[in-house]
Parts: structure tokens; sequence; C-alpha cells
């Protein structure tokens, strides 16, 4: 039995999860990310507290798994940087120690929503892997022989930051050209508003009432469907920029398969169709074999599961 | 005892090695790749042949390892593309297996060279590396938890084909925007006859005797320490992308060190001191802690040690 945390800006979501990946008690309360750090993590321990209590299952447990919005080293467990929690070097696994003695694994939610896809969703049949988590940023998790790689410094991963081209706006890492500028919700929201207030006619401004603060992906793609110019150019942008990422996957680590999760993935097929036509075209030779491209399964909890599992595959 | 083969596009080098990395025979042939594969996989086997027969330390012969300048099926030994040797889907372990019963293992030529820089030159201390070379093109090895990462299909570690940005020419892979387009001697010397026909003065229009098709990676170097305005934009250019092109490496698998090899790498400490100052601006937060990047050690026979010792760790 293993409990798994998704650290997140908006909740603190907790589950004891079984071996085989079954969420069997969920526990979930408000973030309150502006209190700072010291009480946040004084709520994840609680929440950690409220599980152990209410496991009924006879099987003890054997560790805790972590998921959070940023950066950490796995050898200290001190997360390096949570941009949009405000955390800043902060000893997260030995705040947790002074409280609980059972081991604690700490990684970034892509990563582990990504060995939630591959342990669970996808039955381990996947050594070599990649998911990129499409949502407000670009996340990445990678697994090269069955293993998942965080990276030496525990910065590894940020598929989301790779720099691939010229981009509209400031990353919010500070750079720009990042991966996630292009092919996130912020990035093709973004990119919808620039088109329309630069005078071109979209069915989108009509679909939200004239409040562009409204466009959102879902907004961008059926618009795009039912064949609206400027939906198809965010589209076609997003994708252009997406088959770069991938293929600069490719070009590095070559794994067997790519899963897209995240909002923008519920785009399904229609989104998938243009990334395999485009990726064809941007092959380093002809007869390439690359990875296949595919919507990851897990919708909903894979940050929790994720986390518990690489706990358990950590020990 | 190992027999390592660089074949190159001028040359089949071939080296009896021990397992401490060092050439005990070394024994090399031209290519003549214009006779087409079955010709020169004859004249490989002949370079096998000679190196057993002239091996006297008393032990035998393990195994051979090759490294060739293209991409390869690890699992069948299928070469799938040369572009420089003009093979397409060569079953180069096959062939070899008809006349000899010692296993072969085929890789990339840049991927062995690491082998040899990271077992060899740097003695395994790291177990998680990257290898960039920069010669003709940009080769990549990857050593992720002290395993080759060659890819489910055999074309990982291409690092030069990474797509970073809008390039002035089209790579030989036929598409815009590889970093060996930005890094590579090709790439400079391009970007500096483009910038002398453009109308700029440059002392390197004196180098060459006013013969711009003599202009080197050296010959820009040397003119850049001397003050060249060109030059300088060149080294410029070249140092912003590759550093792009590290920092893309340090996202994806964040390795402990970074090693540049070939031609380029020759300016030393001159090209690494703009680089490191360079990828402190790309970091991706402040405080992140990034890979060192260092000058590789082997400068020549880097190929055979490396194919030599890429057998001796697959075995």
């Amino acid at each position: 039995m293993y409990i798994g945390i998704d650290l997140g800006g908006t909740n603190i979501a907790g589950g004891l999860v079984n071996e085989k990946g079954d969420i069997l008690v969920k526990h979930s309360i408000p973030t309150g990310r502006e209190r700072g750090s010291d009480l946040v993590i004084e709520d994840i321990y609680r929440v950690i507290e409220t599980l152990i209590d209410q496991n009924n299952t006879g099987n003890e447990v054997s560790g805790i798994g972590i998921g959070i919005p940023g950066i950490s080293d796995p050898h200290t467990g001190v997360v390096l940087v949570c941009v949009n929690l405000n955390w800043y070097n902060v000893p997260l696994r030995a705040k947790l120690a002074e409280k609980t003695s059972l081991p604690i694994y700490i990684d970034n939610d892509a990563t582990v929503a990504g060995v939630a896809e591959f342990q669970v969703a996808q039955a381990g049949k996947y050594k070599d892997a990649v998911i990129l988590t499409l949502g407000t940023g670009v996340g990445g998790g990678i697994l090269v022989d069955g293993k998942v790689v965080s990276g030496h410094h525990g910065i590894g991963s940020e598929l989301g930051h790779m720099l691939i081209g010229e981009g509209l706006y400031t990353c919010n890492c500070g750079r720009n050209g990042c991966l996630e500028t292009f092919a996130s919700s912020t990035a093709i929201i973004h990119y919808a508003k620039y088109l329309i207030a630069k005078g071109n006619a979209s069915s989108m401004t009509q679909a939200t009432g004239g409040d562009l603060e409204k466009i959102s992906g879902e907004i961008i793609f059926a618009a795009a469907k039912s064949g609206d110019e400027v939906a198809n150019q965010v589209v076609d942008r997003l994708v252009k920029y997406l088959s770069i990422g991938i293929i600069n996957i490719v070009c590095a680590i070559d794994p067997e398969i790519i899963l897209l999760g995240g909002g923008i993935s519920m785009a399904g097929d229609y989104l998938l169709d243009k990334v395999n036509a485009t990726l064809e075209t941007l092959k380093y030779f002809k007869a390439s074999p690359v990875a296949k491209v595919e919507i990851a399964k897990l919708k909903n909890d894979a940050g929790i599961i994720g986390a518990a599992m690489y706990a358990m595959i950590q020990q």
C-alpha cells in the first residue's frame, strides 16, 4: 500500500493506492499557497495522516510519493523551484521526515503522471517511453530502459522548456522560445487572441460573446473543426511546434512511444492525425521508424496514482 | 581483446584493443565508398582478419565493434542509413556473420566515440553523460545510468538533428533548422562566407588569399581571437545555438557532464568560456545546477577505441 500526493497550485490531492494502481481512499484539501511552504507542508502531512487512518486494508503503507509542480533534487528531497507555489529551496522531504518515518519520494508532477500512465494504464509494456502533458504549461516524463529519468541534478524531463524557435511572449521561466509557449493551452489561447486583436474575423468572437478572455482550448478546437480560419491557424501552429518538440525527443532518446496528456490532448484523434501527418514531413530520413504517438489513457487522478507508483518503483 | 572498426567516408580504420582501451595493433585501408556496400564490407572483413592474424597477445578476440557514420538498428545490425556512404538498409552484421562467428556490435560513430571518452578517457566516472562531436556534422552520444542510449529503433542520440531555429541552408538530412547547420564546421564556414559575400570586410579575405573556399574553422577562430568583427559574429552565432542545443539536452536528460569533441572543440577554453557564459543566461531558473561542459580528452582513435569498448560493454 502506498500514499500518492499530487501537490497542485489549487489542491493537495492524496490517495491510498494499492500495488495495482487502484485508489482505495481519496482525500483532498485546498493548497492555500499564499500561506507559505511551512503551513502547506503541515497540511500535506495532515492529508497523509488522514489516509493512513483510513487504511483498513490490513496492509501497511510502505512509502509516500509526492508529485510537485516544479523541480526537486531526487537525492536530497529538496524542492528547488516551484514557480506557481513561490517555493525555492524548500526541504520538503526533511520537513515531512520530522513527522513520519515512512520513506518519501519526490519528483515532478508530469514525471509521476508518466509513471501512472506507463505502469498502470499501459500495464508496464513500454520500457522506452515519453509523456508530454499539454496543459496550462507543458510537462514531460521520460522512461529509459524501464527507469524514470529525472537527471543527475533532478532538473531533467522538463521537455516544455526545450528551446525551439522565436516565441510571441516570454515563458514564465523568463526565457523566449520554450516549447511550452507554443504547445500549451496558454500558448494557443494567447495566439488566438493575438490574431483576433490584429483584426482577423473569427467565429470565436461570437462564441465568447465578444469577451476574448473566455477563449479556451475547447473553444479553439471546436472553431477549428467548424472551419474557422483563425482557429485553424492556431491549431496549425500548435501542431507544427508540438511536432518539432516530438521529433527532437526522437532525435535524442528515440522512445518506442510518446503519449500526449493534459487538457489539449482532449482534442484526441483530431489533433493526433495532424501531428502524425506533420511528423512524416519532419523525419530526418524518409524511411525512419519513429515513436508511435498516442493520446494518454489516464485523465483524472494520474497525479495521485503516479506519485504512489513512483514511491513503489523507487523502493 | 576486442576489435574496433571506425568506418568512415575516407578510411576503414581498425584496431586490436585490450580491455583497458589501449590500441595494440592498428590497420587502416581506404573505404572506396563508390564501389558500393558489398565490396566495402569485404574490405571491413579483410581489416578484421588482418588484426586477428596480428594478435600475438595470447588472449583471444571476444567481439567486434563497428562505428558507422549513420544510423543502424542495434537489434538487427542493419545499417538503416549512411548518407555519405550512400548506404540504405545494408545488412552489415548479417554479411559479416557469413565470414566470422565473433559477436558483432554496430552503432553510430559519435555514440561509440562517446563510449571511448566516457569509459577510457574519463575512466568510467560518469554515469549520466553526453558527448557532442562538432565536426563536419554534429554527432551525439548519450549515457544514462551508465548505459549507452541508442533508442528503441536505433535512431536516438542524433543530437545534431535537433530542430532549434530557422537555418540559412538545408541540412543534408533534407530539413531546415538542425543544430548541425548552426554548430558544425560546415555551418560556421557557410556563415563566414555568407557575411563576407554580403560585403562585410574581414581579415579572413587576406588570410585565405581571397579564396573563400579556403576558410576553415581554424581560420575563423584565429580571426575571431585577433578581433575580426565578421569572425566574432560567426563565433557568437555558433556559441548561441550550441548553447541552445546544450540547454535542450539539459532539459531532457540533465546529464552530469557534456563533453565537446570534434574539430571545433580544438578551440578549447576560448570556446568553452563563451559557451559557459551563454549557458548562465539560458538556464530556466537562475539557481539551477546544470551539467558541467568540458572539452573531450580523446582526439584521435576515439572511433576505434570506442567501437572496441562498445563491443565489450554490450557483451
